[in-house]
């Protein structure tokens, strides 16, 4: 029987998330037999409640839809909504007389763990009122936190933005090379420190920039740190430190959380800095040469210049592999990558229970982890590089980038 | 009679001041009856004093000459150093004797501002003591604001990176639609508002963001600034604003310093931030809503990934304009681009007197700036747009770009 299918996105975008939603949508609209209408959740599944869906039907053959494949953001806008535990909590019947009155046959939901939440809860009132709604979960996030899964569509690409521009700015950071400098660089990632590890592939030879990288997953002691960098500088003028926003103390404490709890503004708030303001001034007052503090902030998961083609695919593939999964019968799941090993890269897309995956994090191993918590293994490098390679083409116009615009 | 030439390179370096040192050397490498040697000074002026000299001669017809042309940052180093006032400063004869030594007839000095004023000085002295060294000032600066040319090589790809990285973060920051939000970002510029004004070619359609452009040549008023903020979003959800850093109030205070003055970190000195932390500060007080600031930092002036094909060109011409201007026997000047109308894009190469053009500042005409300096005007964009023009290919290795290093 024909059903309708509703897609949704949700979490902090990605570069590629929309060329996830581009997966659903082409292959969804080779479905016609099975798959009808597709409708689009303005805002996620918080939208939805409030009735802002779009018919994204219309899309198909058009030249946005194509456009949508390299457009940063979230084409059909995000939330961060978190539906209640208890499933007699009347929001599920609500949510479930809307699917019948869209006469939703599937739903696709594109987001990371808190995502993967909504997929689950929905999934498991799905059993418990013997609905027949397939319930997909398509996984994104630069922080390639989820569990179960190789990798994360939206890491590559956010990796890949990491991993150039640190390069650039240290060749930037060493033209005054007769002067000794140190810059610090701010990558994202509270609890998980894969975008920040990923700085090391910025480095062309042995001893090249970025010479420290500290992740959250290790203790962070400042004491160390000034130590580390006072030798660094002793054998080279500019030194690059990358550090994970979220880098912590041994009590667990955020390093930003330092700078708050002293800075305030005009107006005697406390002023929020990020780590690297504070490590910034703390190399300032004790080892006094040149210091500079680079926060890479939204553009690691907007930037569309450095999308990885690999990356891209991935997204892409992602997305219809869980169209055709939900056509198959499969529900409650999300779309994993497997890889065989580290040395080869054979990725197959399987699925996994979702309710195993929502609000886990996968961190990056200790053992991963070297150098007194300042560097990253090898096997990280062989790891990562794969996911990195090829370049994306995005249309131009007028010298800038055309991304598809929801109307 | 055939002498040597040496180049340098110095102040802030730019995504394309590699270019235009690509340009000098590989027309000088086309001279070979009349320039022999080609030296690099390391570190400009300053390390040239120094003996920091390196020959370039043997980067001919290398792979590492074509990949200085796509590398940022300043292959040769830098410097930002001044030479004495008085001529008569011992510092002159030594650095005339070197060239002597060196057998020196060709002097070129890619910079902007600054090294503008070393290259008059220079020349002056040689003019003084009857030298016959030609001197060649090769302009570079992405702050577009050099007097006596249309525009600056440097400038046409920050402006790209500025105007497309906009639209992302602006894009980026609507995808939560639903709320409320105000997106700061701080663009270089300490007197001249050339590079955020670049920011209005983000826009893509009439109401896009940013909303709101604030450049240093008009006064700030931080009442006025809070105004216009609320009036935006109430009818934007989503409002970007755009900022130099060097915006200042009716007196001349820069921004930035009333955060200054207030800040302190947690060894009591005071915290440095620049103006688009203290205006999100400002607006999280007074409208109290979602606020963040970015500064794009160094990455407007090292980005490979948004080289403009049209300023990389000039910068490359503007390299080898020089070297075919000192062969002529032309000293004491600098190379500037030349264009006719706003409405026409045919860049003339000519040169003007380096003495008339060194420690000016050439800002953003007042009539270009509308809305009560909130805006950016039509004339702007027709100046702007076909510098931003086309795009380079970098070479990528491993998944990131490959850059030339000096050895």
């Amino acid at each position: 029987m024909k059903k309708n299918a509703v897609v949704g996105q949700s979490g902090g975008p990605t570069s590629v998330i929309n060329a996830s939603l581009y997966g659903v949508l082409n292959e969804s609209f080779k479905h016609e037999d099975t798959i009808g209408c597709v409708y689009g959740m303005i805002n996620g599944i918080e939208g939805f409640l409030n009735n802002q869906i779009m018919n994204l039907s219309k899309l198909r053959n058009s030249s946005e839809l194509s456009l949508i494949q390299t457009t940063p953001g979230a084409y059909l806008g995000s939330c961060r909504y978190k539906l209640p535990e208890d499933l007699s909590n009347p929001i599920y019947s609500e949510l479930f007389s809307k699917f019948e009155e869209y006469n939703i046959g599937y739903f696709f939901y594109i987001g990371g763990n808190d995502s993967m939440d909504t997929v689950s809860k929905l999934s498991l009132y799905a059993k418990k009122v013997n609905s027949d709604i397939r319930i997909i979960g398509i996984p994104k996030t630069i922080d390639n936190d989820l569990i179960e899964t190789d990798h994360t569509p939206g890491y590559g690409s956010a990796a890949k933005y990491v991993a150039s521009t640190v390069r650039e700015i240290s060749i930037d950071a060493s033209v005054y090379d007769n002067k000794k400098s140190v810059t610090i660089i701010e990558i994202m990632g509270r609890h998980a420190g894969w975008l920040t590890a990923a700085s090391a592939l910025a480095r062309k030879f042995d001893g090249d920039n970025p010479l420290l990288i500290y992740l959250p997953e290790a203790v962070f002691d400042t004491e160390s740190f000034l130590q580390k960098v006072k030798e660094a500088l002793e054998h080279t003028a500019n030194v690059v430190v990358c550090i994970s926003e979220g880098i912590r103390d041994k009590d667990g404490k955020f390093i930003c959380e330092y700078s708050h709890s002293v800075g305030i503004d005009t107006f005697g708030h406390k002023m929020l800095t990020g780590s690297g303001k504070y490590l910034e001034n703390l190399v300032k007052d004790h080892i006094g040469v040149k210091v500079r503090s680079i926060e890479l902030n939204v553009c690691q998961r907007c930037s569309s210049s450095m999308l990885s083609k690999t990356d891209h695919e991935e997204a892409i593939h992602s997305g219809s592999f869980g169209v055709i999964s939900a056509k198959n019968g499969e529900t409650g799941k999300m779309v994993a990558l497997k890889r065989s090993s580290l040395d080869t890269y054979d990725i197959q897309y399987i699925l996994k229970d979702v309710n195993q995956i929502c609000n886990q994090e996968k961190v990056v191993p200790s053992d991963w982890i070297i150098n007194d918590g300042t560097d990253i293994s090898e096997e990280f490098i062989r790891y990562m590089l794969p996911l990195i390679q090829g370049s994306v083409s995005v249309p131009m116009e007028n010298g800038v980038p055309v991304f598809a615009y929801r109307k």
